[in-house]
């Protein structure tokens, strides 16, 4: 067993004044330029080596001689959510999406607490090199929410600037109770595809379905015989989500429309059943198309979350290490959940490792809070930021302590 | 105004004689060999020329001089149905279907009354060739029921072997009052086509989906997709119908069957929408198997009934020789049928017009009898017999009367 | 056969003049004043007593001694389409709709052409008095489009103002030649039911479904499940279509929405189809979602068109003078069509026979113009002006002329 | 650690003519009378008090003093597949199904090597009686294929003539090495539901569908929605299958029959879920009738197989206890399967906990044998008995053990 390090008051208030500051300032996704600009101050204090990835994404490096590299990875990004927790420091920020719309902003899952809990664990080790030796490599991440963070961070060549870690760590506050850990060995949360299709058909009056291809008539079908991916193509014992979000169609009643516009999200826990619900979703719209004796459909990728997949060695070792700062009987060994992370590009990117864990937020006497993405998302933060704090002390002191 | 020719009371008992002795040897389809043989005796009896046409099918030639040729259709056959009749003259008949099974034969459809009433006419017409010239055709038709008797007529040469005539007559009796008549100018009843669809799969194990295509649930696929035929691809104003009338699949609740059987009846009344149906059917089927990645279906057509064009300007001469008959105000004109007659093949075959019409065959103090193809159909005889009588020496005068 | 009126040369001037300004200032459904004060202006110079009548509508008397009393109405609405004609005339007027939008106005289905007709005809009746005796009622209506003017002359006292006619008379232009008109006995155009249909489901994350009542889902099998109105529960000779021309729901690719509403249009030609088909659809609406564990969706009306039912002898008549007045050969008798009108709401309304006839509007020459609803709808408008008056002077002496 | 008892030579001797014998010998479910036989002259001849119950069930109870309780089952019946594995030994038996049909019969599911292990366990524990102190109680069960077996013998009494076990073992043959083992904690195989549906329709013809009430376009919109059950109302991290094994309906293409009967099979891992699913297949059913305008279904239970859940505790300790038998490294611990089976209900019916493993039949140099329920499954039996009799023993001596 490595000694590991504790935070300090003093550490703590820091700890505390950076969560209330970042919790007031969200930004959107790919858009958290004063969020960056905070973490560079902060490492610069820290006199931390740190600089800009991806946009809005900023690296530290902290090394301590020569041993283990190891990466930890902090998303930073909000969401537009309009905060309504009644809490004095509620966020009343607002942004602007990408096609112009203002919007409120709200750290709507946290973050604020992955990024204030990242700085302070720098902290910390930058006051205790005496207890460790090696590199550790702080990730700022930015964009996790659209999935586009992590990828751009790999584009702006993160890894050809730092040292390759042996692992990367990372962790989310999730609404269980302050004080506990929960991870998953191997695939932890599902890869998501997120897809565009539209459908074409004919236009014709509402009198005369004869001179029209019904592009809803269509399309209910299609959504209709989605169902059947998972029912009958999958085996039972395997995990897989097809969700159409949103369908859209016609202006008004007795027009039949020319096209037909809807979304579908699919999540799945392995390459085999993506690859398997993905061949299933083309083959069954674009059969049921001609079916209708229309055009073939236009199916646009919107966004990919990859898989996340934690290393069943590397895993079983942070249970142990996080069980000792902890508790054993702490640390819940969880199955898969059908949620989406950017997390695991990082790691895949270079074919390393890696561990995601989640960290309880919510008061343990009030059970249950607010779930993440909600307007009432309120983590107990004291309890939490300790949390996240030593918990990501405890893992990366589990590879560089001495 | 033609004069035309009314049964005389003897010949009246012999229509009578005639229509108990058929009404108790009903025969299947094809295989009318003593109905055949009694019309035989019956046309030698009359001296009226005759010779067999597609097996169990009697023509005869009634030749009266220079004129127009005109001929007339009765159908002979009877179904596979127990009469329930009650009457002293039901039949007790039975036969034997192609494969074999032993079943009861009743003249459940009225055909009875067809030959009957022809035979009658023709009598009438040998004893009064003072009234009329020209040449008489009465085709006595076999397996009208499984639309096997007016192609194998034509097929056997019919045409070849008797004057063709300026157009074809005939009738059919419908349990609406006897003394009345009702025509259909254009098309009169629908064209259909039957398919017999097997759809291939692969089997599994109930509990094991993935392992299977299931054809159950592609089957329940077509089968939804097959309404939008007639809600969506027809003009609202055209008629067609597609019934699945069987589906059968699997033995066993908990394993997925390999492959499924369905049949579909699919009445139109115009080329035009007939083909569009089939077409879409076609299509449907074979895109539905390539949603769920399954072979291609086997669709086998089991049998197709004719279209039935009544000519407008023979109809119209029709109703009029029918109104002078009967009184104006008893002919009615009717649209459309959605059942379907096979014998709109015999003047197709050769280009020339034909006229067929329904008369009344129910007691008019009783206005609601069974309807035919029940095991309780039962004409009114006298007056049934009557009405046909008249109504095809007034059809055939018409054209032949001086 | 009466004498009839033809229009002068002068009067044809005047003709043309008021289509050209008409045309130029379309105006939107129940918001035709100046059309109004037009009409007014023009029945003023001519002497007939007038007086408006459902906001918009003007009605003028003109009474003409003892005799029969009959009514012929003309609408008097534009669409909200952009003229795309490029003829010199072609209409630049805007409107608002009642949402606020601002829209182009154009006359897209003609009525210009109904109220130049209309008020040439009312001059050609004044001047010929010598001619004809008894009343002819002008009834301007508004609204046609929306189905809310005839509903509103109603409803606004219009038949405690004037005599009640013996039989209503109105007519629309369609692009078929010019001096050419159709008519259909009996169910002329089909009685329209526009429905609105919100579905409540449940939201949740698109990878927890478990959580969700999935109003996609639900509102697919309701439009796959509508199908089989016209498939399976309606007679094949009957005329009907349920028509989705809408369906929204959901924001996101992977939220689950709350709710989903979409759009029907339903159109029958009798009022015992119209019955089955509207509680089939209510039927099938709520037991599905019963199936889905949902909530009762809510079904809205949007509106309704009524029937037009061309009473038989009045149209076999009207048939008869139209036919003396443009030749026999040039009046057909059409099927019924599927669009729809609300002409038959002001006689239905007091229990008196109407006829609604079509006539041409296209240039013999040029048999395939634009159709109604079209950007590029045009008639030919000095030889549609010309049949519309002369049908409307024929149709009406009919009835009044000595 | 306890020492455990091996087989003797002999001992494998009479094991291997015991399979042999009863492999060639199968019974049909529930009438399992010579293997009932056979079971009992074996156990008399080892001197075992045994009697019958539930038929054709065999309980033997093996006391040796005072010490734990622990029973063992193994089932013995064979199925109605003809054998095609070429082998000498191979059965050539035929039974009579409950309809009177004569069928061949196989040990197509090992059974055979259930019974013949069980009896050697037995033999070896009568020669090892300085070794174990306790009573041992073996279960030889009929019926698992029909899920009437295990209900039978609690049904007669079983408990109430044994002394209770703390623990229930049993376990199954499959065609994995020789030598290993299988095991799944807490829920290990499906809980089976079978239902046979009858949907009420209104027969009409073909071409008269608004007579009609379609029991197969029903039945079509049931299958196609029941897909929805596992694709919208599940967790898709639980597993469950709904599966449509039969659809019967309709006798003619032209005739739309009066009714359908369709059968499903539904399994699930957990009484939640369960109870879910089938509330869920009836909430459909009925609502889809509702939707058609049919009757009320009729939905029939045909059997119902129990949960098999292994207590984790004993399963832990058994995986230790077979650790030590075949090696660690040999047992394996396995996810759920879908597959059903009756032995849960043995022990749940007096509420103690039981352990169920499976076992290796398969050549380890020939990895893909066919499965079972296969024509050609066929255990290589000399390793397949060695692996059943020394888990079966070490199973035991874990708790009789001295």
């Amino acid at each position: 067993m490595h000694t590991t390090l504790q935070p300090t008051e003093g550490e703590t208030t820091t700890l505390h004044q950076d969560y209330l500051h970042l919790h007031q300032r969200p930004e959107l996704s790919m858009q958290e330029h004063n969020t960056a600009s905070f973490i560079e101050s902060r490492l610069t204090e820290m006199g931390i080596e740190h600089f800009r990835c991806g946009g809005t994404g900023v690296v530290g490096i902290l090394r301590n001689g020569q041993g283990p590299v190891v990466a930890f990875r902090a998303d930073s990004d909000g969401l537009p959510i309009q905060e309504d927790t009644k809490v004095d420091y509620a966020s009343t920020a607002r942004g602007t999406l990408d096609d112009g719309t203002d919007v409120p902003v709200m750290h709507g899952c946290g973050h604020d607490t992955h990024v204030a809990g990242a700085l302070a664990a720098a902290r910390i080790l930058v006051r205790g090199t005496d207890s460790w030796q090696g590199t550790v490599i702080f990730i700022f991440q930015p964009g996790e929410e659209t999935s586009a963070g992590a990828a751009a961070m790999v584009a702006d060549g993160l890894w050809e600037k730092v040292p390759h870690p042996q692992v990367v760590l990372g962790q989310h506050v999730f609404p269980f109770a302050t004080g506990t850990i929960s991870v998953t060995p191997e695939s932890a949360m599902a890869m998501a595809d997120s897809l565009e299709v539209t459908l074409y058909g004919k236009q014709a009056h509402g009198s005369q379905p004869q001179d029209s291809i019904d592009p809803i008539v269509l399309g209910a079908n299609i959504i209709t015989r989605l169902q059947t991916i998972t029912s009958r193509e999958l085996n039972p014992l395997d995990s897989a989500v097809v969700t159409c979000g949103s369908f859209h169609a016609g202006l008004k009643e007795n027009i039949i429309p020319d096209s037909a516009v809807f979304t579908l999200n699919i999540r799945t826990l392995t390459e085999e059943v993506r690859a398997k619900v993905l061949a299933a979703v083309t083959r069954i719209i674009n059969a049921e198309a001609v079916a209708s004796g229309a055009p073939q459909p236009k199916i646009t990728e919107l966004y990919t979350f990859p898989r996340l997949y934690n290393d069943p060695q590397h895993t079983e070792q942070l249970v142990g290490a996080l069980g000792e700062e902890f508790g054993e009987e702490l640390i819940r060994l969880a199955p898969p959940a059908m949620g989406s992370e950017d997390f695991g590009a990082l790691a895949d990117a270079i074919g390393v490792p890696n561990v995601f864990w989640m960290f309880g937020g919510a008061d343990p006497q009030d059970p249950s809070p607010a779930v993440n993405h909600s307007p009432f998302f309120l983590p107990e933060y004291r309890g939490a930021l300790d949390t996240a704090v030593r918990a990501a002390v405890a893992g990366l002191m589990h590879y560089v302590g001495r």
